[in-house]
């Protein structure tokens, strides 16, 4: 296609203010003002941020559509952005092109406790859709550690998982239907509000991970359950990794009902006594978050799963049942990675976290080997996870004006990647691959004699987009 | 592509008998033999038998690599077949060629507890891996009734539900990795097994559902559960569907953990009792069965659920608690649709069994529309199904040398999934689409302006089997 680059370069010139005028006079609310183009450059990523064209602010599908059709023609590219809490770049408009703010197709439309569903738009936030559940005694599962700020839409784009996936699994398990804006400006339904679906290929399955490469996703319906009851929450600390893994190991094995299982080490330890507002025992170097799910504050499986983490010998051992507290420690858990940012920012330092899994029975392994190529590296780096499902964040410090730092920073990413290779594991369980992650991708394709699946995701690609003009450059160059 | 036609039409005469020399040559076991044939050429629907060329043994994925490359290559047809327990003439090898036979990989390779996964060839059946799980006290949840006979690999392609998805969703909820031959003959590992992934697009959530029409898994990878405890079955006749739907939705509401709720009307329910050796009492037209996830036997959970049960005022209420008791009402259930095709045999009649869909809250609507369907045709007409999900099964009756009577069964099997559609529900749950659906499957996405889905399932279709070998026909023409 030789003419592409051609209109793609006018994008950004005499051709971009085209078009620019063209969704003006469709009646698409835009900017292209500094400021919203400035905002609409990155996201939580330390990825260098690529300003846009301009910014649209649809404000239903059909102008969502309108947007397409106009861009499609044009070969402009777009990128639909949420709550903009990526950590891969998935939402940097790599190619400049329009940002699409999703702004403002933030309506719950429908809550259907008998249907076992609720339907929204996708810049709802996971906490706001939450909270109207709560009423209901009902939650929608997958539980990002960023949900006051991940949206609907977002959370399906990269399938976040969260602290809650060990028992109910990614966004994917969740998602029964979405309205799917294609790069043609047709809209489709991809799925049914029924909870069951088996009527040829998953599209909806295939759009959960497709970090908006595939279409734009402008209406959910997802699956909804009862909250569970809990006991409230473990804290057990632990002077060595391997006895933690180990608890996790056999609280697993026999067959624990575990709601959440994170774990911290002692720099992440460090951040969380401090949010927590209590200090952690001496000779605590890491801690074990636990809750289960069980019907009273002193059933069984609560005494078991105490006993279970007392034969492992933890250096203290806390039950906290006080709503108050738990909220407070919830909130401090949730916050680790923001807080550490901010912290480092205020000393001229940023933060590249990483996301691997392994089978949890190779956990004890894969992170002592990620502790000695930390300590090999030099770097300053503080690991947390959710560790009952195998999956380890590392957050590596860098100072962002230091080009030879970013590449070492780099290489150590990359360097944990192939430690959850070599462990079985995955370079991405839960954030997506973006932009930060394609060589990884490669790499861990090639290792599963695989490398084939990216043209196959590539031929997908081209099916729904096939003048590629949906966010661009994100999981795989085309 | 002209020549295509004509390969294929060889393939039946002198370029047929070649290929199955040539896979002969490459050392894959081979039969030609009208009893092998015959074997091959129908599922458990009721759709006409199509004769395969031949039928292929493979002894391992390497020869299932070997098969698929030397067909591609020569333009030859291949439809895998598992337990042939389809019941929509997914796996009649429509265009005749080669039909492989999936029963040499056979094997459990792998039970891995700590990692909450259990790897296996294609063609072990659901209840052999059961078996095997359960002296871990694990279980692999998805249920179909036929999971005697209904394999690994069969599941996966239709992406089964049965009697435990209220609780644990479908199959795809369940596959963490499939290695899948390709037409090309290259081998692919889909997935990973971990316990979450985000790595673009999810290509084992795509094999789920796709009939065998974009490979052939030669290995799935499956996340296992620890074996709930259950206060055992309770068994609760009602006069009216009204009053057992009402009961279900209370249930669900107020958001009791139910493993499975099944109903069945009085034509399936003359089956069970008679199954189940114990009569049912006078003024049961309905009978209910449910069973929750509870701690005890005595507890909380179950207490409530008999109490909302018995305000919505059954005829009876059982509640069984003795194994052996269980054990045999599991079986009724579970043979139903076998016992009453038996049945139909011997009258020289046939059964087609339908499987449609709602959301919950239109169960009552539905089923009493179906109802009035059923008595305006003149049909007989069995209906059952998994209730608590919204899923209806209805076995309508035929005299297959009645070739009007064929029509009017067709016609009615429509009508039933043009109800499900206005109830805002979907013409297949669990079946698949096979043969039977094709056309419901088009009005379906018509009626939800989807129906570029097809066009994009062509595409995808294309892009894994560009030569359009694998299992032709079922789903959508190509």
């Amino acid at each position: 296609m030789p003419g592409k680059t051609n209109i793609y370069s006018n994008a950004y010139g005499k051709g971009g203010k085209g078009i620019v005028n063209m969704l003006k006079d469709a009646g698409i609310e835009i900017s292209d003002q500094g400021k919203a183009i400035l905002s609409f450059s990155h996201d939580m990523s330390y990825i260098t941020p690529v300003k846009p064209v301009a910014v649209a602010f649809p404000k239903n599908k059909e102008q969502v559509a309108t947007i397409l059709r106009i861009c499609n023609k044009n070969r402009m590219k777009v990128t639909a952005v949420g709550g903009g809490s990526s950590l891969t770049g998935s939402s940097i408009p790599l190619k400049g092109g329009i940002a699409i703010s999703m702004e403002r197709l933030n309506r719950i439309i429908e809550i259907n406790i008998e249907d076992g569903y609720a339907r929204a738009e996708p810049n709802v936030t996971i906490e706001e859709l939450n909270r109207k559940l709560e009423r209901y005694g009902y939650f929608y599962p997958p539980d990002p550690a960023s949900a006051h700020m991940a949206t609907i839409g977002g959370s399906i784009s990269t399938n976040a998982g969260g602290l809650k996936a060990l028992m109910y699994g990614s966004t994917k398990h969740w998602v029964l239907d979405t309205e799917l804006a294609l790069a043609s400006g047709e809209i489709i339904r991809t799925g049914s509000s029924t909870l069951k679906l088996s009527r040829g290929y998953d599209l909806t399955a295939l759009v959960c991970g497709s970090e908006g490469t595939l279409g734009i996703v402008t209406q959910a319906t997802l699956k909804i359950a009862k909250k569970p009851e809990s006991s409230g929450i473990m804290i057990s600390y632990f002077s060595s990794i391997k006895d933690l893994a180990e608890t996790v190991g056999e609280l697993k094995k026999r067959g624990m009902p575990l709601i959440m299982a994170e774990f911290m080490d002692h720099a992440s330890l460090l951040e969380f006594t401090h949010a927590r507002k209590q200090m952690a025992p001496k000779y605590a170097n890491y801690v074990l978050l636990t809750s289960v799910s069980s019907t009273g504050k002193n059933d069984a499986i609560t005494k078991l799963c105490v006993k279970i983490i007392k034969k492992h010998k933890p250096v203290k051992h806390e039950y906290i049942r006080k709503n108050k507290e738990i909220t407070r420690i919830y909130s401090a858990r949730r916050e680790l990675h923001e807080k550490m940012v901010e912290e480092a920012h205020m000393e001229g330092k940023d933060i590249v976290i990483g996301d691997v899994i392994v089978p949890p029975s190779r956990l004890a392994p894969a992170l002592l080997e990620i502790g000695r190529e930390i300590k090999s590296s030099g770097q300053r780096v503080a690991l947390f996870g959710h560790i009952g499902d195998g999956n380890i964040h590392s957050n590596i410090y860098f100072t962002p004006i230091d080009k030879k730092g970013i590449k070492e920073v780099m290489k150590l990413q990359e360097r944990i990647g192939r430690i959850a290779l070599r462990n079985k594991g995955s370079v991405s369980a839960e954030h997506g691959i973006g932009l930060e992650k394609k060589n990884l991708l490669i790499e861990e394709l090639k290792s599963k004699d695989s490398e084939r699946i990216l043209q196959l995701m590539k031929e997908i690609k081209k099916a729904f987009d096939p003048n590629g003009i949906l966010n661009p450059g994100k999981i795989f160059d085309i």
